[in-house]
Protein backbone atom coordinates (compact mmCIF):
# COMPACT_ATOMS: atom_id res chain seq x y z
CA UNK A 1 0.00 0.00 0.00
CA UNK A 2 1.23 3.61 -0.66
CA UNK A 3 1.31 5.29 2.73
CA UNK A 4 2.63 8.12 1.31
CA UNK A 5 -0.67 9.55 0.07
CA UNK A 6 -1.85 9.53 4.07
CA UNK A 7 1.13 11.72 5.42
CA UNK A 8 0.71 15.27 5.99
CA UNK A 9 3.52 17.34 4.69
CA UNK A 10 4.46 20.44 6.47
CA UNK A 11 2.65 23.25 6.21
CA UNK A 12 -0.18 20.91 3.92
CA UNK A 13 -3.70 22.51 5.25
CA UNK A 14 -5.66 20.70 3.24
CA UNK A 15 -4.46 17.01 4.12
CA UNK A 16 -6.70 16.28 6.26
CA UNK A 17 -9.87 16.47 4.06
CA UNK A 18 -7.61 15.47 0.76
CA UNK A 19 -8.95 11.74 1.61
CA UNK A 20 -12.94 11.35 2.37
CA UNK A 21 -13.07 9.30 5.71
CA UNK A 22 -14.92 6.67 3.90
CA UNK A 23 -11.57 6.10 1.59
CA UNK A 24 -10.44 2.63 0.89
CA UNK A 25 -7.90 2.85 -1.54
CA UNK A 26 -10.29 0.84 -4.07
CA UNK A 27 -10.15 -1.97 -1.68
CA UNK A 28 -13.68 -3.42 -0.89
CA UNK A 29 -13.22 -7.25 0.46
CA UNK A 30 -12.98 -6.95 4.21
CA UNK A 31 -12.45 -10.72 4.21
CA UNK A 32 -9.47 -10.14 1.97
CA UNK A 33 -7.94 -7.12 3.98
CA UNK A 34 -8.23 -9.39 7.83
CA UNK A 35 -6.05 -11.82 5.97
CA UNK A 36 -3.60 -9.19 4.82
CA UNK A 37 -3.96 -7.54 8.49
CA UNK A 38 -3.00 -10.89 9.94
CA UNK A 39 0.24 -11.38 7.62
CA UNK A 40 0.92 -7.57 8.35
CA UNK A 41 0.81 -8.28 12.23
CA UNK A 42 3.34 -11.30 11.68
CA UNK A 43 5.64 -9.31 9.92
CA UNK A 44 5.20 -6.99 12.55
CA UNK A 45 6.59 -9.25 15.27
CA UNK A 46 9.38 -10.26 13.23
CA UNK A 47 10.51 -6.58 12.73
CA UNK A 48 9.84 -6.25 16.54
CA UNK A 49 12.33 -8.96 17.97
CA UNK A 50 15.11 -7.16 16.05
CA UNK A 51 13.71 -3.66 17.46
CA UNK A 52 14.30 -5.62 20.89
CA UNK A 53 17.36 -7.59 20.61
CA UNK A 54 19.44 -4.61 19.51
CA UNK A 55 17.82 -2.48 21.63
CA UNK A 56 18.96 0.92 20.29
CA UNK A 57 15.76 2.17 18.75
CA UNK A 58 12.39 2.85 20.70
CA UNK A 59 8.97 3.67 18.59
CA UNK A 60 6.59 6.01 19.20
CA UNK A 61 2.80 5.98 18.15
CA UNK A 62 0.82 8.20 18.78
CA UNK A 63 -3.11 7.64 18.38
CA UNK A 64 -5.45 10.63 18.24
CA UNK A 65 -8.98 10.79 17.03
CA UNK A 66 -12.85 12.16 17.98
CA UNK A 67 -14.55 9.62 20.40
CA UNK A 68 -15.35 6.30 18.76
CA UNK A 69 -13.13 6.70 15.58
CA UNK A 70 -11.74 3.46 16.18
CA UNK A 71 -8.32 4.19 17.90
CA UNK A 72 -8.75 1.45 20.47
CA UNK A 73 -10.26 -1.15 18.28
CA UNK A 74 -7.19 -0.63 16.01
CA UNK A 75 -4.50 -0.49 19.10
CA UNK A 76 -6.31 -3.88 20.11
CA UNK A 77 -5.98 -5.59 16.33
CA UNK A 78 -2.45 -4.03 15.04
CA UNK A 79 -0.60 -4.95 18.74
CA UNK A 80 -3.15 -8.28 19.72
CA UNK A 81 -0.20 -10.59 18.21
CA UNK A 82 3.08 -9.02 19.65
CA UNK A 83 4.46 -9.92 22.54
CA UNK A 84 3.47 -7.51 25.32
CA UNK A 85 7.28 -7.17 26.53
CA UNK A 86 7.84 -4.96 23.47
CA UNK A 87 4.93 -2.58 24.01
CA UNK A 88 2.97 -0.22 26.50
CA UNK A 89 -0.12 1.50 26.15
CA UNK A 90 -0.58 4.66 27.89
CA UNK A 91 -4.15 5.73 27.73
CA UNK A 92 -4.25 9.92 28.35
CA UNK A 93 -7.10 10.49 30.54
CA UNK A 94 -8.34 13.81 32.66
CA UNK A 95 -4.81 14.92 34.15
CA UNK A 96 -4.36 14.36 37.73
CA UNK A 97 -3.21 16.87 40.26
CA UNK A 98 -0.05 15.66 40.15
CA UNK A 99 0.17 15.78 36.70
CA UNK A 100 -1.46 19.33 36.59
CA UNK A 101 1.12 20.35 39.17
CA UNK A 102 3.67 20.05 36.28
CA UNK A 103 3.88 21.24 32.61
CA UNK A 104 1.30 19.54 30.11
CA UNK A 105 4.48 17.46 28.36
CA UNK A 106 5.47 15.90 31.96
CA UNK A 107 3.27 12.97 32.42
CA UNK A 108 3.97 12.15 28.44
CA UNK A 109 8.06 12.17 29.22
CA UNK A 110 7.73 10.11 32.13
CA UNK A 111 6.06 7.24 29.81
CA UNK A 112 7.93 7.36 27.26
CA UNK A 113 9.00 4.03 25.60
CA UNK A 114 12.34 2.37 26.13
CA UNK A 115 15.11 1.51 23.44
CA UNK A 116 13.67 -1.70 22.40
CA UNK A 117 9.88 -1.29 22.69
CA UNK A 118 7.41 0.41 21.17
CA UNK A 119 5.54 2.73 23.21
CA UNK A 120 1.48 3.31 22.09
CA UNK A 121 -0.07 6.75 23.45
CA UNK A 122 -3.91 5.99 23.20
CA UNK A 123 -4.58 10.36 23.24
CA UNK A 124 -1.42 12.41 24.01
CA UNK A 125 -0.16 16.05 24.71
CA UNK A 126 -1.73 17.14 21.76
CA UNK A 127 -4.77 16.74 23.83
CA UNK A 128 -3.73 19.83 25.13
CA UNK A 129 -3.81 21.79 21.59
CA UNK A 130 -7.07 20.46 20.74
CA UNK A 131 -9.83 19.52 23.85
CA UNK A 132 -7.41 22.56 25.82
CA UNK A 133 -8.31 25.00 22.44
CA UNK A 134 -11.56 23.79 21.88
CA UNK A 135 -12.56 24.31 26.05
CA UNK A 136 -10.31 27.21 27.02
CA UNK A 137 -11.89 27.10 30.57
CA UNK A 138 -9.12 23.87 30.81
CA UNK A 139 -6.67 26.19 30.56
CA UNK A 140 -7.39 28.72 33.64
CA UNK A 141 -8.01 25.46 35.56
CA UNK A 142 -4.06 24.75 34.98
CA UNK A 143 -2.62 26.96 37.39
CA UNK A 144 -0.26 28.58 35.20
CA UNK A 145 0.44 31.91 36.23
CA UNK A 146 -0.93 34.61 34.32
CA UNK A 147 1.95 35.32 32.26
CA UNK A 148 2.08 31.98 30.81
CA UNK A 149 -1.46 32.41 29.50
CA UNK A 150 -0.84 34.74 26.35
CA UNK A 151 -2.48 35.04 23.06
CA UNK A 152 0.51 33.35 21.64
CA UNK A 153 0.15 30.43 23.41
CA UNK A 154 -0.84 27.15 20.70
CA UNK A 155 2.19 28.75 18.51
CA UNK A 156 4.24 28.85 21.76
CA UNK A 157 3.01 25.19 22.58
CA UNK A 158 3.26 23.79 18.25
CA UNK A 159 7.17 24.77 18.81
CA UNK A 160 7.73 23.40 21.92
CA UNK A 161 6.10 19.79 20.67
CA UNK A 162 8.06 19.85 17.74
CA UNK A 163 11.23 20.53 19.58
CA UNK A 164 10.41 18.22 22.29
CA UNK A 165 9.93 15.44 19.24
CA UNK A 166 12.96 16.68 17.41
CA UNK A 167 14.99 15.81 20.20
CA UNK A 168 13.43 12.48 20.73
CA UNK A 169 14.07 11.56 17.67
CA UNK A 170 17.51 12.69 17.66
CA UNK A 171 18.43 10.13 20.61
CA UNK A 172 16.99 7.09 19.01
CA UNK A 173 12.81 6.98 19.50
CA UNK A 174 11.55 6.95 15.69
CA UNK A 175 7.14 8.67 15.82
CA UNK A 176 4.41 8.05 13.96
CA UNK A 177 1.15 9.94 14.58
CA UNK A 178 -1.93 8.52 13.57
CA UNK A 179 -4.96 11.06 12.88
CA UNK A 180 -8.66 8.65 12.82
CA UNK A 181 -10.49 10.70 10.67
CA UNK A 182 -13.69 9.80 11.05
CA UNK A 183 -17.09 11.46 9.44
CA UNK A 184 -19.65 13.19 11.16
CA UNK A 185 -22.07 11.13 10.32
CA UNK A 186 -20.14 7.82 11.12
CA UNK A 187 -19.48 9.14 14.69
CA UNK A 188 -22.95 9.10 15.02
CA UNK A 189 -23.86 5.59 13.61
CA UNK A 190 -21.35 4.57 15.88
CA UNK A 191 -22.68 6.22 19.10
CA UNK A 192 -26.15 5.50 18.58
CA UNK A 193 -24.74 1.82 18.66
CA UNK A 194 -23.90 2.13 21.97
CA UNK A 195 -27.39 2.96 23.03
CA UNK A 196 -29.24 0.13 21.12
CA UNK A 197 -27.13 -2.43 21.61
CA UNK A 198 -26.98 -3.33 25.43
CA UNK A 199 -23.27 -5.32 24.63
CA UNK A 200 -22.21 -1.26 24.21
CA UNK A 201 -23.79 0.28 26.96
CA UNK A 202 -21.18 0.79 29.08
CA UNK A 203 -19.36 2.70 25.94
CA UNK A 204 -21.87 5.44 26.47
CA UNK A 205 -20.72 8.28 27.64
CA UNK A 206 -22.93 11.40 27.47
CA UNK A 207 -19.79 13.68 27.11
CA UNK A 208 -19.13 12.17 23.97
CA UNK A 209 -22.50 13.26 23.11
CA UNK A 210 -21.85 16.76 24.22
CA UNK A 211 -18.77 17.33 22.53
CA UNK A 212 -20.49 16.46 18.72
CA UNK A 213 -21.83 19.82 19.28
CA UNK A 214 -18.18 21.53 19.01
CA UNK A 215 -17.29 18.86 15.99
CA UNK A 216 -15.98 22.36 13.86
CA UNK A 217 -14.13 23.48 16.55
CA UNK A 218 -12.35 20.52 17.21
CA UNK A 219 -11.78 20.38 13.42
CA UNK A 220 -10.35 23.14 13.06
CA UNK A 221 -8.32 22.79 16.29
CA UNK A 222 -6.89 19.04 14.86
CA UNK A 223 -6.07 20.54 11.23
CA UNK A 224 -4.24 23.39 13.17
CA UNK A 225 -2.23 21.21 15.18
CA UNK A 226 -1.21 18.67 12.64
CA UNK A 227 -0.11 21.45 9.80
CA UNK A 228 1.98 22.99 12.63
CA UNK A 229 3.34 19.25 14.08
CA UNK A 230 3.82 17.11 11.22
CA UNK A 231 7.87 17.19 10.59
CA UNK A 232 9.85 14.83 8.12
CA UNK A 233 11.09 13.39 11.50
CA UNK A 234 8.17 13.29 13.39
CA UNK A 235 4.82 12.72 10.65
CA UNK A 236 1.02 12.62 10.80
CA UNK A 237 -0.61 10.13 8.87
CA UNK A 238 -4.24 10.46 8.38
CA UNK A 239 -6.31 7.53 8.68
CA UNK A 240 -9.60 7.40 6.90
CA UNK A 241 -11.48 5.75 9.92
CA UNK A 242 -15.04 5.26 8.68
CA UNK A 243 -14.21 1.36 7.97
CA UNK A 244 -12.59 -0.29 10.62
CA UNK A 245 -11.31 -2.57 8.71
CA UNK A 246 -9.25 -0.29 6.30
CA UNK A 247 -7.98 1.88 8.98
CA UNK A 248 -6.48 -1.05 10.89
CA UNK A 249 -4.33 -1.83 7.51
CA UNK A 250 -3.34 1.43 6.72
CA UNK A 251 -2.03 1.47 10.40
CA UNK A 252 -0.36 -1.97 10.19
CA UNK A 253 1.10 -0.42 7.01
CA UNK A 254 2.50 2.44 8.28
CA UNK A 255 4.18 0.00 11.57
CA UNK A 256 5.78 -2.18 9.09
CA UNK A 257 7.12 0.61 6.56
CA UNK A 258 8.73 2.17 9.47
CA UNK A 259 10.77 -0.76 10.66
CA UNK A 260 11.14 -1.85 7.62
CA UNK A 261 13.33 1.58 7.22
CA UNK A 262 14.98 1.37 10.70
CA UNK A 263 17.81 -1.18 9.26
CA UNK A 264 17.44 -3.65 12.26
CA UNK A 265 20.09 -5.98 12.46
CA UNK A 266 20.70 -8.77 15.55
CA UNK A 267 23.37 -7.67 16.99
CA UNK A 268 26.77 -8.95 16.24
CA UNK A 269 29.59 -9.76 18.25
CA UNK A 270 33.05 -8.33 18.13
CA UNK A 271 35.62 -11.02 17.83
CA UNK A 272 36.45 -10.82 21.82
CA UNK A 273 32.86 -11.60 22.49
CA UNK A 274 32.79 -14.18 20.46
CA UNK A 275 36.32 -16.05 21.70
CA UNK A 276 34.35 -15.58 25.49
CA UNK A 277 30.86 -17.09 24.02
CA UNK A 278 32.79 -19.98 22.77
CA UNK A 279 35.48 -20.38 25.87
CA UNK A 280 31.92 -20.53 27.80
CA UNK A 281 30.35 -23.01 25.45
CA UNK A 282 33.88 -25.26 26.18
CA UNK A 283 33.06 -24.36 30.30
CA UNK A 284 29.48 -26.00 29.41
CA UNK A 285 30.37 -29.02 28.10
CA UNK A 286 33.41 -29.92 30.40
CA UNK B 1 25.03 42.83 45.65
CA UNK B 2 24.53 43.47 42.20
CA UNK B 3 24.03 39.86 40.61
CA UNK B 4 23.92 41.21 37.45
CA UNK B 5 27.37 40.76 37.09
CA UNK B 6 27.65 37.06 37.49
CA UNK B 7 24.87 36.49 35.29
CA UNK B 8 26.55 35.26 31.39
CA UNK B 9 24.58 37.23 28.50
CA UNK B 10 24.19 35.12 25.35
CA UNK B 11 27.31 34.20 23.40
CA UNK B 12 29.47 35.89 25.41
CA UNK B 13 32.50 33.36 26.24
CA UNK B 14 34.64 35.63 28.23
CA UNK B 15 32.02 35.32 30.95
CA UNK B 16 33.70 32.82 32.71
CA UNK B 17 36.84 34.27 33.10
CA UNK B 18 35.63 37.50 33.92
CA UNK B 19 36.25 37.66 37.85
CA UNK B 20 38.82 35.38 38.99
CA UNK B 21 37.75 32.70 40.91
CA UNK B 22 38.82 33.96 44.23
CA UNK B 23 36.67 37.39 43.56
CA UNK B 24 34.83 38.61 46.41
CA UNK B 25 33.18 41.98 44.97
CA UNK B 26 35.29 43.58 48.25
CA UNK B 27 34.11 41.48 50.68
CA UNK B 28 36.01 40.56 53.17
CA UNK B 29 34.92 40.05 56.76
CA UNK B 30 33.50 36.21 57.00
CA UNK B 31 31.52 37.15 59.86
CA UNK B 32 29.70 40.05 58.29
CA UNK B 33 29.01 37.55 55.39
CA UNK B 34 27.70 34.69 57.33
CA UNK B 35 25.56 36.95 59.11
CA UNK B 36 24.28 38.07 55.71
CA UNK B 37 23.93 34.94 54.65
CA UNK B 38 21.43 34.49 57.65
CA UNK B 39 18.96 37.27 56.17
CA UNK B 40 19.02 35.97 53.48
CA UNK B 41 17.69 32.54 54.01
CA UNK B 42 14.79 33.87 56.12
CA UNK B 43 14.22 36.18 53.36
CA UNK B 44 13.96 33.21 51.22
CA UNK B 45 11.58 31.22 53.52
CA UNK B 46 9.27 34.18 53.06
CA UNK B 47 9.09 34.10 50.13
CA UNK B 48 8.97 30.54 49.41
CA UNK B 49 5.76 30.44 51.37
CA UNK B 50 3.90 32.35 49.13
CA UNK B 51 5.20 30.46 46.42
CA UNK B 52 3.85 27.61 48.21
CA UNK B 53 0.36 29.21 48.92
CA UNK B 54 0.12 30.48 44.84
CA UNK B 55 1.11 26.96 43.64
CA UNK B 56 1.27 28.37 40.12
CA UNK B 57 5.10 29.05 39.69
CA UNK B 58 7.90 26.22 40.24
CA UNK B 59 11.94 27.15 40.61
CA UNK B 60 14.09 24.83 39.24
CA UNK B 61 18.17 25.48 40.26
CA UNK B 62 20.86 23.81 37.92
CA UNK B 63 24.36 23.36 40.24
CA UNK B 64 27.34 22.23 38.36
CA UNK B 65 31.16 22.71 38.90
CA UNK B 66 34.04 20.53 39.51
CA UNK B 67 34.75 18.03 42.02
CA UNK B 68 34.97 19.77 45.58
CA UNK B 69 33.79 23.37 44.39
CA UNK B 70 31.39 23.98 47.04
CA UNK B 71 28.86 22.69 45.44
CA UNK B 72 26.94 20.74 47.93
CA UNK B 73 27.73 22.84 50.51
CA UNK B 74 26.36 25.70 49.06
CA UNK B 75 22.86 23.64 48.74
CA UNK B 76 23.07 22.72 51.99
CA UNK B 77 24.04 25.58 53.60
CA UNK B 78 21.64 28.24 51.21
CA UNK B 79 18.26 25.56 51.96
CA UNK B 80 18.91 24.44 55.30
CA UNK B 81 16.51 27.17 57.24
CA UNK B 82 14.07 26.31 54.29
CA UNK B 83 10.79 24.31 55.01
CA UNK B 84 11.89 20.78 53.41
CA UNK B 85 8.52 20.49 52.29
CA UNK B 86 9.11 23.48 49.66
CA UNK B 87 12.22 21.67 48.03
CA UNK B 88 13.52 18.56 46.58
CA UNK B 89 17.25 18.01 46.22
CA UNK B 90 18.08 15.33 43.33
CA UNK B 91 21.62 14.82 42.91
CA UNK B 92 22.49 13.24 39.51
CA UNK B 93 24.98 10.11 39.54
CA UNK B 94 25.80 7.81 36.65
CA UNK B 95 22.38 6.99 34.83
CA UNK B 96 20.87 3.59 35.71
CA UNK B 97 20.51 0.89 33.17
CA UNK B 98 16.53 2.11 33.17
CA UNK B 99 18.04 5.90 32.55
CA UNK B 100 20.53 4.96 29.79
CA UNK B 101 17.83 3.23 27.76
CA UNK B 102 15.83 6.88 27.37
CA UNK B 103 17.11 10.07 26.13
CA UNK B 104 19.27 11.93 28.61
CA UNK B 105 16.41 14.30 29.48
CA UNK B 106 14.46 11.69 30.85
CA UNK B 107 15.71 11.66 34.31
CA UNK B 108 15.79 15.10 34.70
CA UNK B 109 12.18 15.19 33.33
CA UNK B 110 10.77 13.11 35.73
CA UNK B 111 12.61 14.62 38.38
CA UNK B 112 11.56 18.45 37.30
CA UNK B 113 9.69 20.05 40.88
CA UNK B 114 6.00 20.78 40.91
CA UNK B 115 4.19 24.47 41.03
CA UNK B 116 4.70 25.55 44.12
CA UNK B 117 7.89 23.89 45.19
CA UNK B 118 11.85 24.26 44.34
CA UNK B 119 13.59 21.72 42.33
CA UNK B 120 17.40 21.55 43.14
CA UNK B 121 19.64 19.33 40.40
CA UNK B 122 23.24 18.66 42.06
CA UNK B 123 24.64 17.95 38.52
CA UNK B 124 22.00 17.50 35.96
CA UNK B 125 21.26 16.79 32.07
CA UNK B 126 24.51 19.58 31.43
CA UNK B 127 26.25 16.40 32.48
CA UNK B 128 25.85 15.03 29.07
CA UNK B 129 27.22 17.54 27.18
CA UNK B 130 30.22 18.59 29.80
CA UNK B 131 31.46 14.77 30.89
CA UNK B 132 30.23 13.31 28.10
CA UNK B 133 32.19 15.50 25.61
CA UNK B 134 35.32 15.11 27.89
CA UNK B 135 35.04 11.02 27.63
CA UNK B 136 33.45 10.94 24.12
CA UNK B 137 34.02 6.76 25.21
CA UNK B 138 30.66 7.48 27.42
CA UNK B 139 28.57 8.10 24.34
CA UNK B 140 29.58 4.72 22.75
CA UNK B 141 28.10 3.54 25.78
CA UNK B 142 24.90 5.21 25.66
CA UNK B 143 23.09 3.01 23.18
CA UNK B 144 22.25 5.52 20.66
CA UNK B 145 21.95 4.64 16.91
CA UNK B 146 25.24 5.09 14.90
CA UNK B 147 22.82 8.10 13.25
CA UNK B 148 22.68 9.56 16.44
CA UNK B 149 25.89 10.02 17.00
CA UNK B 150 27.10 12.31 14.03
CA UNK B 151 29.37 15.71 14.53
CA UNK B 152 26.48 17.53 15.01
CA UNK B 153 25.45 16.29 18.23
CA UNK B 154 26.62 18.95 20.77
CA UNK B 155 25.33 21.34 18.92
CA UNK B 156 21.86 19.66 18.41
CA UNK B 157 22.19 18.97 22.48
CA UNK B 158 22.60 22.85 22.86
CA UNK B 159 19.68 23.34 20.65
CA UNK B 160 17.47 20.99 22.35
CA UNK B 161 18.48 21.96 26.33
CA UNK B 162 17.29 25.18 25.22
CA UNK B 163 14.51 24.29 23.85
CA UNK B 164 13.40 22.00 27.21
CA UNK B 165 14.44 25.11 29.23
CA UNK B 166 12.07 27.38 27.17
CA UNK B 167 9.24 25.19 27.12
CA UNK B 168 9.61 25.15 31.03
CA UNK B 169 10.20 28.67 31.39
CA UNK B 170 6.67 28.85 29.10
CA UNK B 171 4.74 26.55 31.44
CA UNK B 172 5.64 28.26 34.93
CA UNK B 173 8.93 27.08 35.84
CA UNK B 174 11.45 29.62 36.85
CA UNK B 175 14.84 28.12 35.95
CA UNK B 176 18.47 29.42 37.07
CA UNK B 177 21.77 27.88 37.10
CA UNK B 178 25.03 27.79 38.72
CA UNK B 179 28.65 27.14 37.67
CA UNK B 180 31.00 27.14 40.45
CA UNK B 181 34.21 28.60 39.46
CA UNK B 182 36.81 27.33 41.53
CA UNK B 183 40.42 27.97 40.57
CA UNK B 184 43.11 24.59 40.00
CA UNK B 185 44.86 25.78 42.70
CA UNK B 186 41.93 25.55 45.47
CA UNK B 187 40.88 23.09 44.01
CA UNK B 188 43.84 20.96 44.72
CA UNK B 189 44.06 22.42 48.04
CA UNK B 190 40.71 21.33 48.77
CA UNK B 191 41.32 17.11 47.77
CA UNK B 192 44.43 16.98 49.48
CA UNK B 193 42.66 18.18 52.91
CA UNK B 194 40.14 15.19 52.16
CA UNK B 195 43.68 12.94 52.54
CA UNK B 196 44.99 14.65 55.64
CA UNK B 197 41.64 15.24 57.54
CA UNK B 198 40.93 11.42 58.41
CA UNK B 199 37.77 12.98 59.07
CA UNK B 200 37.40 14.17 55.26
CA UNK B 201 38.43 10.67 53.70
CA UNK B 202 35.42 9.44 52.89
CA UNK B 203 35.08 12.34 50.65
CA UNK B 204 38.18 11.11 49.04
CA UNK B 205 37.91 9.79 45.42
CA UNK B 206 41.10 8.34 43.37
CA UNK B 207 38.09 9.23 39.99
CA UNK B 208 38.28 13.22 41.29
CA UNK B 209 42.24 13.11 41.33
CA UNK B 210 41.69 11.47 37.71
CA UNK B 211 39.52 13.77 36.43
CA UNK B 212 42.04 16.90 37.16
CA UNK B 213 44.20 15.71 34.19
CA UNK B 214 41.35 16.81 31.97
CA UNK B 215 41.10 20.33 33.59
CA UNK B 216 41.24 22.27 30.51
CA UNK B 217 38.71 19.90 28.64
CA UNK B 218 36.37 20.14 30.91
CA UNK B 219 36.72 24.17 31.36
CA UNK B 220 36.05 24.27 27.24
CA UNK B 221 33.16 22.05 27.59
CA UNK B 222 32.07 24.15 30.02
CA UNK B 223 32.24 27.32 28.33
CA UNK B 224 30.69 26.21 25.03
CA UNK B 225 27.67 24.81 27.24
CA UNK B 226 26.82 27.55 29.36
CA UNK B 227 27.45 30.04 26.53
CA UNK B 228 25.24 27.76 23.91
CA UNK B 229 22.71 27.63 26.79
CA UNK B 230 22.42 30.87 28.55
CA UNK B 231 19.17 32.73 27.64
CA UNK B 232 17.23 35.58 28.81
CA UNK B 233 14.50 32.98 30.06
CA UNK B 234 17.26 30.40 31.63
CA UNK B 235 20.82 32.41 32.92
CA UNK B 236 23.58 31.16 33.80
CA UNK B 237 25.29 32.22 37.00
CA UNK B 238 29.21 32.16 37.40
CA UNK B 239 29.78 31.74 41.06
CA UNK B 240 33.42 32.69 42.26
CA UNK B 241 34.22 29.94 44.19
CA UNK B 242 37.47 29.76 46.04
CA UNK B 243 35.52 31.08 49.19
CA UNK B 244 33.01 29.51 49.96
CA UNK B 245 31.20 32.03 51.87
CA UNK B 246 31.29 34.25 48.87
CA UNK B 247 29.59 31.47 46.83
CA UNK B 248 26.87 30.64 49.20
CA UNK B 249 26.18 34.51 49.55
CA UNK B 250 25.70 34.91 45.55
CA UNK B 251 23.44 31.72 45.44
CA UNK B 252 21.44 32.91 47.96
CA UNK B 253 21.11 36.82 46.37
CA UNK B 254 20.43 35.27 43.04
CA UNK B 255 17.46 32.96 44.49
CA UNK B 256 16.14 35.82 46.49
CA UNK B 257 16.13 38.67 43.46
CA UNK B 258 14.63 36.02 41.15
CA UNK B 259 11.62 35.41 43.93
CA UNK B 260 11.19 39.29 44.35
CA UNK B 261 11.01 39.70 40.88
CA UNK B 262 7.99 36.77 40.30
CA UNK B 263 5.44 38.98 42.00
CA UNK B 264 4.59 36.31 44.60
CA UNK B 265 1.01 37.30 46.43
CA UNK B 266 -0.91 35.36 49.00
CA UNK B 267 -4.05 34.07 46.99
CA UNK B 268 -6.98 36.28 46.95
CA UNK B 269 -10.28 34.40 47.38
CA UNK B 270 -13.05 35.73 44.93
CA UNK B 271 -16.25 37.22 46.16
CA UNK B 272 -17.91 33.14 46.07
CA UNK B 273 -15.44 31.51 47.92
CA UNK B 274 -15.13 34.41 50.63
CA UNK B 275 -18.64 34.13 51.27
CA UNK B 276 -18.47 30.28 51.49
CA UNK B 277 -15.82 30.59 53.70
CA UNK B 278 -17.94 32.63 55.69
CA UNK B 279 -20.50 30.43 55.95
CA UNK B 280 -18.42 27.41 57.19
CA UNK B 281 -17.25 30.22 59.85
CA UNK B 282 -20.45 30.51 61.12
CA UNK B 283 -21.20 27.09 61.72
CA UNK B 284 -18.04 26.51 63.23
CA UNK B 285 -19.30 28.95 65.61
CA UNK B 286 -23.19 27.35 66.03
Amino acid sequence: MNIDRFRVRSGDRSAITRHSASYTSGLRDKEAAARQLQEGVAHLEQRLELLHAQAEHALLLVFQGMDASGKDGAIKHVMSGVNPIFTEVHAFKAPSSDELAHDYLWRAARALPARGTIGIFDRSYYEDVIVVRVHPEILASQHLPRACRGPKIWKERYEDIRGFERHLVRNGTTIRKFFFHVSRQEQQRRLVERFDDPEKNWKFSARDVRERQHWNAYMNAYREAIVATSSEFAPWYIVPADHKWFARLVVAEVINQTLDKMALKTPRLTPTEKRNLMAVRRQLMA
